[in-house]
C-alpha cells in the first residue's frame, strides 16, 4: 500500500508482462479511455495486455476493439485506472473485487490507497491525463488510437474543457493529442452533441417535471420509472440531466431524482457556492464534493422529495441564502 | 484594399493613436472579446483607444468596462475586428457604415476586403485568436483583463472547444490565457452553464414543439411570438436552441423557426453531412455554411414550415438520404 512516483510506476510497468487492466464499475469515458490508452501503450512495447470492462457507454465501445480480454494469455499482473476505491473496482472475467491490484493509476484525491502501489496525480483533470504522462515517461510513441482514448478520457471528465478542473496543462495535453491526428470535432459531435430519440423524449418529460422551491433557489427534476418506460431511455444516458437544474439562473441547489426501481431513488445534488452539495447528500447517507454529490433514498416519491427539500432548506439557511 | 501580414498590422497599429474600434452588429463573444482585448492592448502601450459596441450580450458587458468610447478623444483611426462585411459593421457614436475602416482584423474566410488594410487569418478559430497573435507581435504584455476578453472570444466561437474549428493551436492559445490567471471554470459556468428562468421556460416549449419528418431525418422546432411573450425570453438568448434539433440521433437536417414579428420568420438550418444547410437556405434567399445556414420567410407559420420541408426533402433526396 505504497504511493509511488511517475518514474517508479513507469519502471514497474516496463518490468511487467501479461497485464490485465480494470477500471471502475459503470465505466465512463475517463475509465474506458484511460484503461484502453494504457493497454495500447503496453502492447506497443511488445507486451501482452488487455482490458476488461463491463457496461461501456455505447459511444466508447469502439475504444476497446481488439484489446478486450479474451483468455489469450494468463494474467500475471492486475492494474487499474480511474478507480478510487476497491468497492467500485469493475473486476470480472474470473476475478472479483477481492483481487490484489498491483498498481492503480488515478487522479481522485479520495483514492483509498487500496492497491499495492498507487500512482496518483490529484492535479490532473482525468485519469487519461495521468496515463498520458506515464506513457511518455515509458517512452511510448503516442499513436492516433491512444490519442483518441486519452482525448475522450480528458474531455469526458472536464465536460469538454468547461469545468474548473481544466487547467492550462490539460489544454496543452489535449493539444498534443490533436497533434496525433485525431478528429476532435467529430469525436465531440458524437460524445457531446448527439442525443438518442429516447433521451430527447425523456429530456422533454424531465423539463416538464422541473419544479422550483424556496424562491427559485432550489430546482428539482423527477424522473420516474414510468418516464423511463414511456421514453425508452436508458439510465446511463441521463448523466447530463443532473446538471440541468443547477444551470437555471438563481438556483443554488439543483436536484435530479431518478427512480431506479419501485420505491428506490438515486438522487444527484449539484450546487452553486456557497451552497454545499456534499452536506445535503451526507444527511441522506450519501457523499461527494462541495459542488456535486449524490445519495440514495428508499421510499415513495413524496417522501424522497420531502427529505431532499428538508435538507436543502437547512443547507440554504446555513449558507445564508434563506 | 490590401491584405497585410501580422507584422505589417502590428507596425501599423504601433504607429497609430486615438483609435476607435468597432466590431460587427449584434456582437457575440468573439466580436466583443476581440475588440476589447485589442483596445486594452493599445491602451497598455500608452495610446488613446476605445471600443464602440451596441447590443452586447449581458454576459459580456463587463468586458467593455472603462473602454467604451466617451468622446474623451477625437478618433483618428477606425479599426474593426471580427467583421467580414461592411454591411454588418456595428458603426455608431457619430459614424455610420460608410466610415472608412483603416484596418480590419478577422478570421472569416468570407471577408470582403472592405477595409483599407486586412489582416486575416482564416486558420484561426476566432478573431480573438488573431488578436492574441497580434498583441504578442506588438510586444504587449497580456494582462488578466486582456486574457479574459480573448478567452471569451475563443470559447464563444469554438462552442467552448467542442467544434471542429478547435485546432491544437487554439488549445495552446487558451492554455496561455489560463496562465494569465483567469478563472476559466467560472467564466464557462456563466457563459455556458447558466440559463435564465425565461429561457428555461422557452426551452420547454421548444422541446414540446419539436416534430420530426421524413422518417426522423429532419427535426423542426417552432418558436412562435406567443411562446416568446408567454416565457418572457429574449430572442438573443435563443442561439443555443438552433443546434438542438440536429443533435438528435438520425437527424440530418435540424431546423429552428423563430417568429420575429407577426408573419415574419427567421429560420436556422443545421445539418449533418452529407446534407447541406446552405443549399436549403439558398432556395429561400438565405445563405451560410454547409453545416449551418439561415434564411427569412414572410408569411404564416404553415407556409413557412411547408417551404422549409419542401427544400429539405429535395436536399435529402439530392444527398441520397431519401
Amino acid at each position: 500500500m505504497m504511493r509511488i512516483t511517475k518514474e517508479e510506476a513507469a519502471s514497474m510497468l516496463l518490468s511487467m508482462d501479461n497485464i490485465l487492466i480494470f477500471a471502475h464499475e459503470n465505466p465512463d469515458g475517463d475509465a474506458v479511455g484511460s484503461a484502453c490508452a494504457l493497454c495500447h501503450g503496453l502492447i506497443s512495447l511488445g507486451k501482452k495486455a488487455a482490458v476488461w470492462l463491463d457496461g461501456i457507454p455505447a459511444n466508447d465501445v469502439h475504444l476497446t476493439k481488439g484489446i478486450m480480454f479474451d483468455n489469450s494469455f494468463t494474467p500475471e499482473h492486475i492494474v487499474s485506472t480511474d478507480t478510487a476505491d476497491k468497492r467500485i473496482l469493475g473486476a470480472g472475467c474470473g476475478f472479483d473485487k477481492s483481487v490484489s491490484v498491483e498498481l492503480v493509476i488515478d487522479h481522485h484525491f479520495t483514492n483509498t490507497m487500496y492497491a499495492e502501489n498507487t500512482y496518483l496525480d490529484e492535479e490532473s483533470a482525468a485519469a487519461g491525463e495521468v496515463v498520458y504522462d506515464l506513457l511518455l515517461e515509458m517512452g511510448v510513441t503516442i499513436t492516433k488510437e491512444m490519442a483518441e482514448c486519452m482525448y475522450i478520457a480528458i474531455s469526458t471528465d472536464t465536460g469538454c474543457f468547461r469545468f474548473g478542473n481544466t487547467k492550462a496543462r490539460t489544454l496543452r495535453t489535449a493539444a498534443a493529442l490533436l497533434d496525433c491526428g485525431i478528429d476532435a470535432g467529430e469525436i465531440n459531435r458524437i460524445q457531446f452533441e448527439t442525443k438518442t430519440k429516447e433521451y430527447v423524449a425523456l429530456e422533454k418529460m424531465a423539463m416538464n417535471s422541473l419544479k422550483t422551491y424556496f424562491d427559485g433557489k432550489c430546482a428539482v427534476i423527477m424522473l420516474t420509472l414510468d418516464m423511463f418506460r414511456e421514453s425508452g431511455a436508458l439510465e446511463s444516458e441521463t448523466q447530463a440531466l443532473s446538471s440541468l437544474p443547477r444551470q437555471i439562473e438563481g438556483v443554488y441547489v439543483g436536484v435530479t431524482m431518478k427512480e431506479k426501481e419501485e420505491g428506490f431513488f438515486r438522487i444527484s445534488v449539484r450546487t452553486n457556492a456557497p451552497a454545499d452539495a456534499s452536506e445535503i447528500a451526507s444527511h441522506l447517507s450519501g457523499g461527494g464534493h462541495p459542488m456535486a454529490a449524490g445519495c440514495a433514498f428508499v421510499g415513495n416519491k413524496d417522501d424522497a422529495l420531502r427529505a431532499v427539500l428538508e435538507h436543502t432548506e437547512n443547507q440554504l439557511k446555513k449558507a445564508g441564502l434563506l
